[in-house]
């Protein structure tokens, strides 16, 4: 079960170049893009005519031609030939479904085109900012996306999981967020004073001891957007003009791809040192490799849940926020089947 | 759900030189093949005692002794020794299936033993024939068989698919086949006039427009029998001697193996060059090309069908023969049923 | 559904040296191995808190810290330390299994913790003991364990399954053992005169001729105890002192992962020749390949039965302790279930 009603990161703008046409099953929908002149365009990545995908077709002026039995679809999912017949039948058409990209983002709506609110669209401000430099990243997890949220939804896993990397002192895990409501998901404000730097940002900021904070909105249906970093403790410079302060900001996106697996796009930008590509390089390679050790944590414990799906799980008050996230999306989904 | 009454391709006679017990699942039902003085013998590959699959037994004299007790079997499937008791149970056999060989393939009746009816074979005369070259072609899909019949019975998908091999021009899509209903079939002649040569004969046949056919039956459970080829345009070399025509004759039979694997045995024959084996084995490598972009495909459908079972397609007229021989197989799946 | 109440063999000592953390699923439950100061500890390998896999945590002097969010277990079971939080919740613990380590053997007791009698773990007496040599073997059959329980309660299979190693002449297959039920289990007795020697063991007997005894007790869940040998034809040497006999011990265990994949621990120890290392590893080779032998075999049942769960099976005589030992087994199970 899943959200419909909402925006989906489908892709990286740089996945659509020339005439590519990209395969990509979202929410267990088979979906197919490819860019043309006014936008992206996404339709269901199955041919009406015997289930045949789409994205293994031909792109055409007009749109694509199944690569089967050579019917042509326009950008509006609407058969507009058949080859070996004059008329086409009415119900002869593909779903098409609203895209929106948006700073090397695609994001597609899944649900009633018409409840489709561009609003709802998070804010990533410093993806392709010039001022900011990052890497595009993308993993697939066989694993229900859910379980990645929880991830996502409790910090307190870093000095654990991660400590070659993302991870500073246990210290940082003692120290709960603020958890705040939001309409579409929760706002998380972790302030650590007095604490060490994780690993990865050594190099760029000299100090054994930093106050750290770690701010971020996680919105459905599982959008991360951080602001991160640390400053020399007590110098109070995560607020105001963060001078002498060394940020990140971050923006990843949790997409389903099936009840057992998920997209994963994520990014992680900086504000220093931007005139050296290695530095970029080297922040990103820890990212990934934190990025590896969820992976392996997060699939033992799908192990663990297909072994006993029924198994309890006990709670803590580092759950708050991935406790309220979830009931975002139960509620959500409920409204939806309601309607 | 399978048509039992009919007789299945089974193995090519090359596949059961010697000694050697050949395993294979059919529809379902596990049988292991041998060669034996009077034919081929098939058994169930299970035996009785324990379920050991008897395809790794030993071939003696008289029959098969499974490796793992001992119990020896005779080509009726009678166990006519246990090791360790002086009597045999009345139980202890196999079932043993009817095969005809016939041009290089082994024929295997699924059904009611009684009911094996001979002249049910379809003639496959080019096959094993001097006058013609071939090899012998198999691919193992991990599809339903339904879907390669769908495939096989709507050839307008070769200018698409197949572009650099058996595929024309486009208008080769856009003439109809006249189709008919046969007992346990359909048989469909197109008749394509001033139209492209398809790309892999074009070393064999000197000429950029040409009238070519594509006839063939299609019949339960799943066997194609086709004659096709080219003449130059108006000649009206399809009909009389075709003298002047390039000619070939092919012979596809799609057997399944489960509900989503099927064996996939073909050959296709020519009369032309047939002193040159390079010209056999061109033609062979152009056809396992064509079958490999099938497969693609095919195996997208087959994931379609699989995230959305339930999925509605939509028929053109090109689905004429391919809807008569569903209804053919299921008319007979049904009839067995009732009875 | 598998025995509960009853003592598995969980590993072997040396795979719990030093700090590791052993992760082995066992009757469906996941569970961490780890060797402390007063012995082996045993825990469900799945955190209370959100399902990780404690195996892959931190082991520390008071037990194992979840590497997800820093969770630290002590041997019990209960979790004494949570970062976030002052005290931990009552619930906040996983199931602390009994353990006993006897002669290179883990074993783990995976029921009701009350009923846990030590006297009812077999007795290993010749694995780590000096006089006699033997080398741990551990393999993975993705199979129901009872099919392997099946193959070691019908030795008629070693003259055909086996013929290069464990097998010597078919008449060993004729000669039924003697069976004798116990409270857990079945013993079986095979005494077969004047018959060829197994290949394995011709290096150190020299005879082409000879008595042979396969003594064994084979008990819940899936344990084999086993005193086989061969002496001189008419010496009787199987009794008394069994001087000029050669012998070997074998000890066997079968411990069901799933209901579908088992454990298997295996040694054979001799008591000749022992200050000849590459003896004792020739004698091993030789188990090891007629246990990929049997696990080919095993295999192939094990799919026959998938394709056809409810094909009838058909007794024969050999097949009595193979029976009562399923009997064995399902009482068991029923009692469990009533209880």
């Amino acid at each position: 079960m899943f959200v419909r009603n909402c925006w989906y990161v489908a892709a990286w703008s740089h996945e659509l170049e020339g005439n590519r046409l990209l395969a990509r099953t979202i929410i267990n929908t088979p979906l197919v893009f490819y860019r043309e002149a006014q936008g992206v365009v996404a339709l269901e990545d199955r041919c009406p005519h015997r289930a045949a995908p789409l994205s293994k077709g031909i792109r055409e002026a007009e749109g694509i031609r199944c690569r089967y039995h050579g019917l042509l679809f326009d950008k509006g999912g609407r058969c507009i030939h058949a080859p070996a017949q004059d008329s086409v039948p009415a119900g002869m058409k593909v779903r098409n479904f609203k895209t929106v990209e948006r700073n090397t983002w695609v994001w597609v709506w899944m649900g009633d085109p018409e409840a489709a609110d561009e609003t709802l669209i998070p804010e990533t401000p410093c993806m392709g900012n010039p001022e900011w430099r990052s890497i595009p990243g993308y993993l697939h997890y066989d694993v229900n996306y859910l379980l990645i949220c929880d991830n996502l939804l409790d910090f307190s896993h870093l000095p654990y999981l991660h400590p070659t990397t993302l991870g500073g002192s246990p210290d940082f895990a003692r120290i709960l967020p603020k958890v705040e409501r939001l309409p579409r998901g929760v706002r998380l404000k972790r302030w650590v004073e007095r604490t060490q730097p994780p690993s990865y940002t050594r190099p760029y900021f000299h100090a054994e001891v930093v106050d750290r904070w770690v701010d971020y909105d996680f919105v459905a249906p599982g959008v991360l957007l951080m602001d991160a970093g640390m400053c020399a403790t007590g110098s109070g410079a995560h607020t105001g003009d963060r001078k002498g302060a060394l940020e990140t900001r971050s923006y990843q996106a949790l997409t389903p791809e099936t009840e057992t697996s998920t997209h994963y796009f994520f990014t992680q930008a900086h504000n220093f040192e931007i005139d050296k590509p290695e530095v970029t390089q080297n922040l990103f390679k820890a990212i990934e490799i934190a990025f590896e050790e969820d992976r392996d944590m997060i699939g033992g414990q799908q192990k663990n849940l297909q072994l006993d799906p029924n198994a309890p799980m006990t709670s803590l008050t580092v759950d708050q926020a991935l406790i309220q996230f979830r009931r975002v999306i139960s509620t959500m989904i409920a409204a939806e089947q309601k309607a």
